[in-house]
């Protein structure tokens, strides 16, 4: 069953999933195909230790802006709340994923996020699932020669658990942000 | 006495003050003449609670971005390290601060942060200070008809404490971000 926050949404091929983290922001495009998704590209902003925070997020920005204009994705799918270690990481954590959304909702994509557990849930079938079970999935269903960098297939997951929640046996609807 | 992060700083006499929030980012410049400080402009991003939250984040980088244009400030401040009743509330107050830092680095601004309870010490004497006598004491060092709407006036109070580091007497220094 879908509800309004999906059936009102239009009908994407085109997907960006990103995992942002100030040193490391994954993003990966997916075409939804009929007999399977497809890789239309993947990467991390990758920001040394020695630059300072904000120099990080201008790079997180820039760096998603060129690749929504380059890759043309119409939807955008971010890891929904989870739990850090403490407030400063969920404070830093809060600002990478603001700039990743700025460069989303800039070019007019619509945005959802979808919770780490049902993401797991979808690519590998258990909510608990590794990383590298996850990027080993991820390399199957699209059918991938290695499997993709962590942050990259992170952000790959997410892009493919969107993909299912727009295929007949959807599990929950994800939420818009 | 001032430490590296101080000293290597260039001189600012635009100085930028934000206080990042989703619903209603405060905003404020001052500029340093010789008696005293000067207002160059203030206001608020308010975004209603109808807006998705992205949405909000793009208002916020672009309103930033047209103001710093207009207002040429060099040097932006934010409020440093603070803790939020949860940790939701933590990673949202995070979304905001990385859509602001994001149009003062995109702009080239140098970005420092300075802690709540140092701005309060500077502004108002007293690090627990109440919002209205925060609010009052930037009115009266500003030399304004009316205390500035709270959010600005929070914003203000940020660039005010930034132009005390950079006397003669100065408190400890703020942190580059």
């Amino acid at each position: 069953m879908l509800d309004a926050s999906v059936s009102t949404s239009r009908v994407h091929s085109i997907i960006l999933g990103i995992d942002p983290s100030v040193r490391g922001t994954g993003f990966g495009v997916i075409r939804i195909e009929k007999r399977q998704p497809m890789v239309v590209g993947h990467g991390s902003v990758k920001c040394p230790a020695s630059w300072e925070r904000s120099r990080c997020l201008a790079q997180i920005t820039r760096t998603l802006r060129e690749q929504i204009q380059k890759l043309r994705p119409t939807v955008c799918i971010v890891e929904g709340l989870f739990y850090a270690q403490n407030f400063q990481t969920a404070l830093i954590m809060g600002e990478a994923r603001g700039a990743s959304l700025v460069a989303a909702a800039e070019a007019g994509l619509e945005i959802f996020e979808i919770a780490p557990r049902k993401v797991k849930q979808a690519i590998v079938g258990y909510g608990a699932a590794q990383k590298l079970a996850v990027a080993k999935m991820v390399q199957r269903l699209l059918n991938l020669a290695t499997p993709p960098e962590a942050d990259a297939a992170d952000a790959l997951a997410l892009a493919l658990a969107y993909a299912q929640t727009t295929s007949r046996y959807s599990f929950d609807p994800p939420k818009r942000v």
